[in-house]
């Protein structure tokens, strides 16, 4: 299993994650310590490192190097492993990276760190004219990427084959056609019901001992701080530099303890997935989440299937009592799981309950669709953003800060991104099922507290693999069948049946 | 004033500086936050990065670019402009880093690396045993290097040269031989008098207010937290991934209040430097400091002649009674300045006062000579370094942890980064002297809290000019004279007789 071009291509690789690497500690040193002034400087040290990686990757001698290990080597080796897989993957990666200019490279990152900057002054200000010519260079751009990668069923496909490998718009539009109908079904029938208290989570909760709480809980589940640690930041988010150094981030509401308890099980999430795949794969690609959308199966798991279970109240509110015991002192854990599961639709969509998540990642990739097969105009996107919020969600945003400028992702140039989200939701349910038939009742384990055989089963089936398989492979591996809705739907309409208590 | 050549130097120099950069970030993550296991990798993505610097900088192109200036625009550009220094910096540079071979530069770094962990478990078991052999090879791997650079006077010196520009072993020969005099003479004066009271210091303090109080301390002496932050580590360090993002590092003990306030000090001393560099300069290797030597006149000038001044604590000690009335309330400014330079003859040279903190400099410093120039052999160090010990300090180490181990420099390679502690003790007492004739009496001003005119004196003299002046060239400018021995031992001569009484 061994030839020379696979030690020079690894070596390359091993080379590129140390770069990935330091701007990945960069990205969140930005986010989390680094002082106002510094921004500057950092985007020069990420524009270079960035470039770098460009350049080191689609050197024409990565090419020969693949072409040799794929005449010579691949038809010896078992095509399931480890190296023949990671040949794929590099193949794969290095077709779709020498289709890219490295002009097109550095534009685009001059225009997002840009736009970035303009869609932080067009929110503060709700003033959508002061993004909106950047958005409309943005969508130039994203078209013009489109079509490096001509020829396509769809536009729009190679966006998302940014982000979720193999995946066609055509199948998401399949897999979104049944949370269209039944998710806002389902939320009608919630809203004719008396709505669920939770004004005892908005009571005054003291930081210090909010974090507190979160470090114990995220340790008793499974996150090795021997490998990882938590910081704050305004926006969560989860990163890590190898397999032994995994970082997420959390934030707190002082009035509202759901913020710190559900962003903290999600950003977990994600950081088990990393910490767990199998260290042999460290410092080359395949030490990485399958797609994003496997990656969000994993925080919206923990977030939402067991974060916001009856059991895992049952285990840790005792715990979080003697925390804050001048709040908490009268609730049960029964009040407590209606109280996180409080089903209200509302203008953001990182606020949202489970019931209308996937109905703001619907409006979004519509839109998204519109804009990039040229049916929308970027202009008309705000009276498109309100009026599909009307339709699903019976709310019209006061302003575009709560409603069109929300999200940073156009401005980040992630078009084709947001359907991850709900792709997330859906494999989430299908793991949950899998689960289940193994483990029999693993809420039982949760209320126990015993976490153990829930995340070796997702070390075993998922985490370890890392990127080794594609994500639809990945999901038929582990489930035998394809990403369907199905399963998430009756998911929620069983869950939030209980809830609300619906016939 | 333009020249391709120029553009294209500087545009390399940038990109360097932000490899250089993002090392320090990583460097400072290593430091402050990030987590054990993370240890592996981060030395892959350091060692990765120092490669690549070394590479890119020493291209031949780099030298085709240096020449054509030197042939077509230097002549014509003023000397002392800003083009001209960088190109006579570069040139510098880059003659000294294709000197020293690739190869040379791969196997220390990786030295150095088992070095350091060889020297942390020696020093945890003072044993010098398990650290003997690394330091063997370092020591020949530095004698390696010293012979790049023949033909030289002293073989020492193309290791201060890496620290310090420009100096010679002779010459710190001659600056240390007033010290080896005057400083023991003055020590032992000291220890017949009374000793003075700073049991105060050793009661409990919070380590949480400790830090509020350091964080205002540096604020209001003019510390931008804009461009900076102070983190915690174990040992403290300054480092800036730009002018406009300097961060330092303290450490607290509840038991002694000192260390975070001299420490603070110190720290912000450099910080400062960093601070006051032109921002014109960002991204060129103009933007640091001239030297290590004149780094640390600034530090040690914050720490001791302002910050262990009686002018300073009759400031300061109020605000610091606030936060801690319960340890200062009877404590007068006159005894909170003779506590904080209690003389005291100990092991460990970053506990050391002023007095004796040049005795531990000597030693290391002849014992490198000795060690470089083969007069002395590695199995022979800690017999002559308990030896010199008795002869400068009264004192033999219990132990090699307290001994002969208590330094990580040797382990990382740092022969000759000594003697830059004692030049920026010199330095610090001859801009003071030049500060006194400019401001008249800046202790005045200290004692109103008035900073700005003292702050503003060393970034005109001194920090603005960045590295584009060479060191003593700089003391020069600044003073007047050359480096010089006498004006610190003449304020250490005065300030102890002060606080100690001495007629």
């Amino acid at each position: 299993m061994t030839h020379p071009a696979l030690d020079q291509l690894k070596a390359r690789l091993q080379e590129l994650q140390s770069y990935a690497g330091a701007a990945a500690v960069l990205r969140w040193d930005q986010e989390t310590y680094m002082p106002p002034r510094g921004v500057e400087a950092r985007a020069r040290q990420l524009a270079t490192l960035a470039r770098l990686m460009h350049q080191r990757f689609t050197e024409p001698v990565v090419g020969e190097w693949l072409q040799q290990l794929e005449e010579e080597a691949l038809p010896q080796w078992d095509p399931d492993g480890d190296d023949a897989r990671l040949v794929r993957l590099v193949r794969y990666e290095y077709d779709r990276a020498v289709k890219v200019p490295t002009e097109w490279v550095t534009a685009f990152a001059r225009l997002t760190t840009e736009a970035r900057e303009a869609w932080k002054d067009a929110r503060a200000l709700a003033d959508f004219s002061r993004f909106q010519p950047y958005l409309e260079r943005l969508v130039a751009m994203v078209r013009e990427y489109a079509h490096f990668f001509e020829p396509f069923d769809h536009i729009y496909d190679p966006l998302l084959e940014r982000f979720e490998r193999g995946m066609k718009t055509a199948q998401v539009e399949a897999l979104f056609a049944p949370l269209r109908e039944r998710q806002p079904a389902l939320l009608r029938r919630i809203l004719e019901r008396p709505q669920v208290d939770d004004a005892f989570l908005h009571r005054y909760y003291d930081p210090e001992r909010q974090l507190a709480f979160v470090h114990r809980m995220v340790a008793d589940i499974g996150f090795d701080f021997a490998r990882g640690r938590i910081d704050l930041s305004t926006h969560p988010f989860t990163t890590s530099f190898s397999v032994h150094d995994v970082r997420f981030t959390v934030r707190y509401k002082t009035d509202d303890l759901s913020e710190v308890l559900t962003g903290a099980l999600h950003e977990m999430g994600h950081a088990l997935y990393e910490q767990g795949i199998d260290p042999k794969f460290d410092g080359l690609p395949l030490a990485e989440g399958a797609s994003l959308g496997v990656h969000e199966s994993q925080s919206r798991f923990w977030e939402n299937i067991i974060g916001r279970s009856l059991a895992f109240w049952k285990h840790f509110l005792p715990a979080l009592r003697q925390v804050f015991p001048e709040n908490l002192a009268d609730v049960t854990p029964e009040a407590f799981y209606k109280a996180v599961n409080r089903v209200q639709p509302g203008f953001i969509r990182v606020e949202a309950d489970e019931v209308t998540y996937n109905l703001h990642i619907l409006l979004r990739f519509e839109l998204e669709v519109a804009l990039l097969s040229d049916d929308l105009k970027v202009a008309d996107l705000p009276a498109a953003w309100n009026e599909k919020m009307q339709a699903y969600l019976g709310l019209t945003p006061p302003n575009d800060a709560q409603g069109v400028l929300q999200d940073i992702h156009w401005s980040q140039g992630y078009f084709g991104y947001f359907p991850t989200y709900t792709l997330g939701n859906l494999i989430s349910a299908q793991l949950w099922n899998a689960m289940q038939t193994d483990l029999g009742d693993p809420y039982a384990l949760v209320e126990k507290g015993d976490f153990g055989p829930i995340l070796d089963w997702l070390r075993e089936k998922v985490h370890r693999h890392g990127a080794k398989f594609e994500p639809q492979e990945l999901v038929r591996r582990v489930t035998g069948s394809d990403i369907q809705a199905e399963p998430y739907l009756d998911y929620l309409e069983a869950k939030y049946s209980q809830v609300y208590g619906l016939n």
